[in-house]
């Protein structure tokens, strides 16, 4: 009557999830919406920067040969022949002892070779000013390349675009800007027990929260969530809707109906695809009964209905697939060591995944869970912002251990996280 | 000629803008264009979860009073009369050695007290099961109100909402969500040496990048920008148009022309208008010629032309503004401590912010700029998570030493972060 399934090693899991390929598709988005998402193409330096020598104070450009003899008892006199606003260009040409007034950014003028602060000089009339000491070749000058050089690539493909990001893109003329497609991904609940949002509750029933997280879980790595709606638990249903919404999206996740209940319809749906299935248990707490498989080349996630591992499963197992096919080249959540801010007595032969909050405790992280962590419990999750990580054994974890959390808020992710997994050492 | 300003230390400038008022509005979002958003009202179970006895597992619901007998060498045998699939209820009355087969979520009929797991049953016939040990009241059984009771409040007003957050709002069936309006930020670059981005450059001229950096930090920090365009440094043109977008926003930001150079307008603009100044100098670098002031019970902020102080001034003075009007408790960039990356010789009587990139060394957190550190250098712009934080001195910095940095990519945020900022201890 059970199935038995075999439960195999997270990190064999997660292999066996990415080792499938990804199919990125790009489109051309303008730069006022690249926020946030991801460069398809590197980002080339299209000119050098500075693109031409410049002033970086407010100042007069000067022939430093000129203040070859300047100092305090004898300063010397220059005579103010033109003014340069940022952006405009001084055309003549600087004779000896003549200097022009510049200002912050400007180019300097042919001739020029270095820059007087506006402060070290003395005005002595509207045409003359006086300097007081040497100065010598490109001082107070910024030259052309000294920055960035034209041809350099300043930002790998496959970056999430942030606000430092967006000023490269406009300096560099990008007004449009390649970026990878979001994928797809579609969302089916199932469960005869749920209820939409707006429905008033009933005996033995519960709202349906697992597809909106899930969307919303998706819409934070990068992709875009296709809702399929909530299924009762019958088969054919859920076999046509899977079928449905397969043909629209780039990967499918359903929630519910994974497990080996009398109404859990996912396995025999696989079947009936004749989806390759790459595994169907997980030695994992939260989320156990995960499934994956594949079909027309489109990954299809079966889900716990079980909020807690339905929330772990997406970011271990569709997160990582989703950033790939953003280009990204950390796809995994990063993993950082904290300090355990409470005990964990209990062994589990399990690897857990605790929803917890880090804190900055001076020059110490430390986790703890974000609330009561049964897995049906839905309210630590709102506080969550990484996941403690606690390998399986035959020991409990005691507060002030060294453990691994996955960070869930993190940008910079993770080429793969799954090695030296600190265990307990109690 | 060159007018004298004052500096202000950084904490005393932060203090003088967030002493100002702002003005959260709200409005309702459907739960899919929630996530993102900041709550405006606290959220509150609007029922106990779970909302009846329910159970954790597949199997039997039972009488325990029957197994108290049971043991290996005597199991007791029990009649199945009913099947309750989640989301249905058996409405029968559970007479003496009788059971319920249940599903996992489902409730737990009327007279029974505790739920058998699957596993632990032998199954003899479709209608009958061994039970081989005793069970007591309450065992396996999630009870109502055990996770969260009517009326607690699960997340505070002002919480961005997360996919956890999502979930929460979809249990208690909040199909509309009560979310602050985005308030509307106001853009305007001034200079006549921009070019567009999509103009080829020219001599002299550089590409307008810290509009759209501006606009994509405000995106970052949950508001909505508005751009006014790029303006020439002309004055009846930049008061007119300071003028037109101040009656459409809610803030104002303009970048460049914040100086002291015969092309800077913003402060004879401020002057014209009548408003009211905070500071436009502060002790810091960059960004040291920022200007803050309000007109209208609006901020307006004049940050430098220059790429690096305009991002740093953003972050310090219009971030808190802009989240505290999204209700935000924590509205500053959270502060945290690191081991600087590199040394950082030359002292400087500013406090200085560098941009940088932070790693999670082991235990430990390690700060290192991300590019070259010249204020006109927008390249190190794309890699920073972080500011590193130098208080002004007489000292340098080494490798090594222990530092504040504030993080830029965080969702957690600070209610204060300028108190005990670490000095050099060299």
């Amino acid at each position: 009557m059970v199935e038995k399934r075999k439960p195999i090693p997270v990190e064999e899991a997660v292999r066996k999830v990415i080792e499938n390929d990804v199919y990125p598709k790009t489109e051309k988005v303008s730069i006022e919406e690249a926020y946030g998402r991801f460069l398809a193409e590197d980002l080339v330096a299209s000119h050098d920067v500075p693109s031409f020598d410049r002033s970086p104070y407010d100042g007069f450009a000067i022939r430093s040969i000129d203040t070859k003899e300047a100092n305090s008892d004898q300063p010397v006199r220059f005579e103010v022949v033109g003014e340069i606003g940022a952006g405009s260009v001084f055309t003549g040409v600087v004779e000896p002892f003549q200097v022009v007034r510049i200002m912050t950014g400007a180019q300097i003028p042919a001739g020029c070779d270095a820059v007087v602060m506006l402060e070290l000089t003395k005005e002595i009339s509207e045409k003359e000013i006086l300097i007081k000491r040497m100065f010598k070749k490109g001082d107070n000058i910024s030259y052309q390349g000294e920055d960035t050089q034209k041809g350099s690539i300043l930002v790998n493909k496959g970056t999430q675009i942030n606000p430092g990001i967006v000023a490269l893109l406009a300096t560099f003329g990008y007004h449009e800007v390649t970026v990878t497609k979001k994928p797809i991904i579609g969302v089916i609940a199932t469960g005869s027990e749920l209820l939409n949002i707006d429905e008033p509750l009933a005996p033995g029933k519960i709202r349906n929260s697992n597809a909106y997280m899930i969307m919303a879980q998706i819409e934070r790595a990068g992709g875009q969530a296709e809702y399929f709606g909530k299924l009762d638990d019958d088969f054919d249903t859920c076999l046509s809707a899977t079928k449905e919404a397969l043909a629209q999206v780039d990967m499918l996740i359903t929630t519910g109906g994974v497990s080996v209940g009398d109404y859990d319809y996912v396995p025999a749906i696989l079947h009936e695809l004749g989806a390759t299935v790459f595994f169907n248990k997980v030695a994992m707490r939260p989320g156990s009964v995960t499934t994956v498989a594949k079909y027309d080349n489109k990954m299809i996630y079966g889900l716990s209905g079980n909020p807690s591992a339905c929330y772990v499963g997406f970011e271990l197992f569709v997160r990582p697939m989703l950033r790939r096919t953003l280009y990204n080249q950390f796809p995994h959540l990063q993993k950082v060591k904290a300090t355990l801010g409470v005990d964990f007595p209990k062994p589990n032969p399990f690897m857990r995944f605790v929803r917890a909050r880090l804190d900055y405790v001076e020059t110490q992280l430390v986790a703890s869970p974000s609330g009561v962590d049964k897995s049906g419990i839905v309210s630590s999750l709102g506080g969550a912002d990484c996941l403690l990580l606690l390998p399986g054994g035959t020991r409990g974890y005691e507060k002030g251990m060294l453990v691994d959390v996955l960070l869930l808020e993190d940008h910079q992710g993770s080429e793969w996280p799954w090695n030296n997994i600190v265990p307990s050492y109690r």
